[in-house]
């Protein structure tokens, strides 16, 4: 039970101390949680109120069931254009139903979580490397920034083609009034991160209090442009973008989408956000986990985003993870536990139940604002450099993944990365570094023969494989070993195992072809240093006994004993 | 020059005594190539003729091109039956147009190899391992068995559904006299095999004359086969399926299909088969060279299978690649050089030009009873017990490929068995071996605690990583350290990377991490015995100046010294 709930963990020694901590973070939260939701729904291109139904049950199940104390989970900005992007494609944009898409797409989330928590397959994770998930998140954000200029323009007229001319008729029609509503939110939020902290520190306000101001921000840009729409009703003067009606009070819970036949369509889509949101929330929920020396148990967490999945698509909403920039404000407010997340779906209930009517009229340029200013810090190109000066392979991953999700698409530059990280790596253990080795004067010790000064035997050669002998090297390791071979006086050729801690069945073929075309020329091969598990192994097969004369040693000193002559 | 036309080298020194080898070969080889060639495209659903042109170009390119001195290059079963599964797409075959289909899958694989070879791609090869190629060749044997049956059984109605009584009615509506002209060709086949080998071995023939008699069976059946159906008029009696009209003469060179618009189409099929075709093409080649102690040069082997591609194509052929039976013929008839091969065309081109008429009345069974002769030693079910017994993954990776291409096809059974290589192999990495080790009293060689009688210090955590440190596993060396650190006094802990000769990106920040959070607990990380490589690589970073006071030392006796203590 107590396996299966953290909150049971918590709860059982939940202090005031915690609740004080829990009660502001909830707070702070929730005036973020009613903008973000919104936004995002938008981003997704949804209605408004799928953000907002996915910012209420699926929470209070990963508080349940979640690892991670101060993890935020409800709808985040790189499933939302992945989103976008799997129901603007041509099949599933035809079926004209994208709310029932969407929680689809939740449901089979969800599905796809709870069947890798039952196979154990949190270790999943690990197959995205960092390079991968920068780079694509760089370029997810680049895209969304791109999808949010025109809500900012106000630029409503689709685009009329692709030539220069059109582009440039088509920027001209941009809404004065809209764009000036977007840049007034954007000071606001801009104002409100660095320079009003700055300048409140000067004052004897408490942190906390700061902290409390400048969370505020998102909430007061909305208020202000709200309230600036409504006065000078720009909607009918100036023809604003708003978001529009919204379907108030709460969720209806339906199983209404179970009967669909449109699973199979979306479920390539949904494995993707599956993907990447259950690796992006991983990786946001060690980040506030290590600093307080926490757990974070991957496999709970399969379970945890599996059930928040599944209670969105309940309750009709779109899909959710663990988002950065609400885990960002959840845990430097002070969150404690997933009480805050809790108490912050209390008052974003509230304020879906008694003033939805209030969200009809924000601008959608501000939310767009909003969006630009959270997703801005996603974006991060100059690490590409970074990545490439220590690796060239991992750099280019990460670029072509960036340039992949800006070119061909969000699904296709993901898929571009992992292979692109795979093949790097596959390609890496290909070409192992083997060493022949002599030994150090006086001394057991042995090393490369062109690294140090070492004694070294004519009719036997030491060579040491730095790498798994596997199907990706198996060929090139024994062709390195017959070129090595060809004009030596060896007899005997002892290979040194101390790295190796796998042989797989097409390494072991290519290592009994190898030491079958040696006995013909006369020479035995022997292995030195064979790890414990490789030993086992080795045992079961007749690898040993078709080796004879050639032994297996300890040490490589006792194979110089007994084989070197001069 | 030489090199890229490894024909230089041995015409330089060729010899009488290579011509005597050689020509035999080449009658014998010969002798089994037209059989062979119209089997091949009947099998594939061509014209013979697409067999026999296949026979011609593609083995005179190759002999001028390719690095192995006896394999026989031409049309092969499993790439008919790639080229037979492609063609029978919805798509394509729709298009209606199977000849021009599989003369655009002949250019694009010669396309894709030569731009293989121009990328020096050749190491790819390493990428299939021999499981899933075995477990692959076996599962397309079996399908290649099962689309011959009705051939040998002279079926001629196609299946009416899948319902049992169906299938019986079906059955039923076997054809007496092919059954027989198919079994009398297998008869002939499996005598001339083992039992009449034995047979002359024990009269004074030589053994030359013996091998050239076994191996004229397959021609043999087809001049007995054909003779009866002849003789008794059995296509017009008995409905007796034979071959049919076959364009005689020599193939016409033509650039025609260049124009198409298929080649979109045909494209992934296409690089299925070049895959599968380079692979066993190399494999081949290696067996009859190490043999004799010669070299393959895997990327010449991708210039010449690519000009001989480029061949077909331009000559009206199917896709070609290196043959199992062909090339064993060859070689255990004492094929010298690719001059057999280039006496085998000469005498196939006669054969095709003078006595193609021949050809209309061989019957299909006959066909069939050859193909199925030469597929039966590809099946390899017990390879999978012994693969398993040695590797799971293997095992598993080998058993799905074989079950995916008879259950989901050709393609998506290679899909599956590759992805399971690599996944396995992923897996493999992704939970490494770490000891925590410990001194040899007395010695400097340091030894798992575990399985070795060793000596500890209270302060001072020694610990062996057993693998490369990448995206795949640097979570779990984190995790892994971390909790070996729980409930222990250590206040160093030092990483031995004598197994390590690549530390990727994502490590390396898991590293830096894992580094910070022990340096919160006042625990300090230290480096010992560093290969040269990894080194250089660290040096560029700020990683060994984060680490500090921890350090890098040569060896991890040095580490003992400076740190341990009681």
């Amino acid at each position: 039970m107590r396996h299966f709930f953290p909150i049971i963990e918590w709860l059982k020694g939940y202090s005031k101390q915690d609740f004080n901590g829990d009660i502001f973070a909830g707070i702070i939260t929730a005036i973020l949680l009613v903008p973000q939701g919104i936004a995002y729904a938008m981003l997704a291109g949804l209605p408004p109120q799928m953000g907002l139904y996915a910012s209420i049950l699926p929470p209070v199940f990963y508080a349940l069931l979640g690892s991670s104390r101060t993890m935020s989970v409800g709808p985040v900005s790189i499933a939302a254009i992945m989103i976008a992007s799997a129901l603007n494609t041509p099949e599933i944009s035809a079926l004209n139903n994208p709310v029932e898409s969407a929680i689809i797409l939740s449901a089979e989330s969800g599905i796809i979580l709870l069947i890798m928590a039952s196979m154990r397959m949190g270790v999943l994770v690990n197959f995205i490397s960092h390079p991968v998930l920068t780079g694509f998140t760089s370029g997810a954000s680049i895209l969304i920034i791109f999808s949010q200029l025109p809500h900012l323009l106000g630029l409503n007229k689709p685009l009329c083609g692709t030539g220069i001319n059109c582009y440039s008729e088509y920027l001209q029609g941009f809404n004065p009034t809209t764009l000036a509503l977007g840049l007034l939110s954007l000071s606001i939020l801009l104002l409100f991160n660095k320079p009003l902290t700055t300048l409140l520190k000067k004052t004897s306000l408490s942190p906390a209090i700061i902290l409390g101001i400048s969370k505020t921000a998102p909430l007061l840009s909305v208020v202000v442009s709200t309230l600036l729409v409504l006065h000078y009703d720009f909607v009918s003067t100036d023809n604003v973008a708003i978001v529009g009606a919204i379907k108030g009070g709460l969720p209806e819970l339906s199983l209404g989408f179970i009967s669909s036949e449109k699973w199979r369509l979306l479920l390539p889509y949904a494995g993707f956000i599956t993907l990447i949101a259950y690796v992006e929330s991983v990786a946001i929920a060690k980040v506030t986990a290590n600093i307080r020396h926490q757990q974070i148990n991957p496999n709970q967490e399969l379970v945890a985003l599996g059930f928040s999945n599944l209670a969105a698509a309940v309750s009709g909403g779109m899909s959710v993870a663990g988002g950065f920039s609400r885990t960002m404000v959840n845990f430097s407010a002070g969150a404690r536990t997933q009480m805050a997340m809790l108490i912050a779906v209390v008052i974003l209930t509230i304020a879906v139940v008694f003033a939805s009517d209030g969200f009809e009229f924000i601008p959608k340029a501000t939310l767009a604002a909003i969006i630009l200013i959270a997703i801005f810090p996603l974006i991060k190109l100059r690490n590409i450099v970074h990545t490439w000066q220590y690796d060239r392979g991992d750099g280019l991953a990460e670029l072509m993944t960036l340039v992949g999700v800006l070119l061909f698409g969000i699904e296709e530059g993901l898929t571009l990365g992992i292979i692109l990280t795979i093949a790097t790596y596959l390609r890496q253990t290909s070409r192992p570094h083997i060493a022949e080795v002599g030994r150090v004067a006086n001394s057991e010790h042995f090393r490369n023969i062109n690294r140090h000064k070492v004694e070294t035997w004519d009719n036997l050669l030491l060579l040491r494989v730095d790498e798994n002998i596997t199907f990706t090297n198996a060929d090139y390791i024994g062709e390195f070993i017959h070129q090595r071979l060809k004009n030596n006086k060896a007899e005997h050729v002892a290979l040194i195992f101390n790295s190796v801690s796998y042989i797989d069945s097409t390494a072991l073929e290519a290592l009994e072809n190898l030491n079958q075309s040696l006995q013909k020329d006369h020479i035995y091969m022997h292995l030195s240093e064979v790890k414990g598990p490789v030993m086992d192994r080795l045992e079961q097969t007749d690898f040993l006994e078709k080796i004879k004369p050639g032994k297996v040693f300890f040490q490589t000193k006792d194979v110089v004993k007994e084989l070197a002559k001069n």
